[in-house]
């Protein structure tokens, strides 16, 4: 079954960087007993990541090892390559969505974890978002970069589950209703 | 004790409208015994509303009788007058929002309802909304009327309650964080 998922944490008006493109707000609820939100579940079911190249270049510079244990696929038009430290993890792809895709479906990866901003907006334009978990931070940033951004048309989602968690943040799972 | 509230619907992309002006996308969820969502038991606690020009010609124009009981203030720069139709039941306010909102306090009401997009929006640049209570509606709108806009600085909110109605619908109360 082929799924293209994106799970990522927002403001409440929509934002998931800062206006500095700061991400620190995203923990600002104390989390003593390291909640995951259910990242690791997502991530065990998940074949592979579809990122763009400021998400990839911002992995990159975290302080931290490699996070993916699945393939990393980079859609970039000004990479040539990925850096030799993380090659055999990343692999750079080029071409319209629909080939990319494609490819990714071909190597076996069905289900596809869908991050970055301007990719997750790409994908939901051509409708190839399938499921999106989405987990509201209670913040106003008032700026910033926008999960969402315009799309041709609109597009109905169902609920699937709404959960909150350590008692201020709630997580909306939603899959698109297709007819 | 004084309070400015926001209780309003958004899409999961955050439009009160769509590109059309239109609201039908609300009623998108089968709502056979009128569910109300919380709405009448809000109603109930407030004083006072305070909407801009557009909202309320948009609630003018909807077919039905006026469908408020408690006086509504209306912010307007162009209009010169509430139409003789709605005297008595909406007045007209103008000035600075600190004015504004004195006037109202003066006048006895202090839990004041701020409804429509550019007068919150407004409210929110000054930090004046105490409360929000939004219903995220299962759907991409891809465009429309955005609920929240740039603000200077970032407003940290705690959240209050979150519900789920018609299986379909999440309600988020968050309630503004003030150190």
């Amino acid at each position: 079954m082929k799924k293209n998922s994106v799970y990522i944490a927002t403001s409440i008006d929509g934002y998931i960087a800062d206006r500095n493109g700061r991400l620190d707000w995203l923990h600002s609820i104390p989390n003593p007993d390291m909640e995951d939100m259910g990242y690791a579940s997502f991530m065990e079911k998940i074949d592979a990541l579809v990122m763009g190249r400021v998400t990839f270049e911002t992995v990159c510079s975290f302080d931290v090892d490699w996070p993916y244990t699945k393939p990393v696929f980079v859609l970039s038009n000004t990479l040539t390559e990925i850096p030799q430290s993380h090659q055999g993890k990343a692999f750079l792809m080029k071409g319209s969505l629909e080939e990319i895709i494609d490819e990714i479906h071909q190597k076996g990866h069905h289900h596809v974890y869908i991050d970055g901003g301007s990719t997750i907006q790409q994908f939901l334009k051509e409708d190839r978002i399938d499921e999106m978990i989405i987990t509201t931070i209670p913040i106003l940033l008032g700026g910033g970069a926008s999960l969402f951004a315009e799309t041709p048309t609109e597009f109905p989602f169902e609920l699937v589950r709404s959960q909150t968690f350590l008692g201020q943040i709630v997580q909306n799972h939603y899959r698109r209703k297709r007819s």
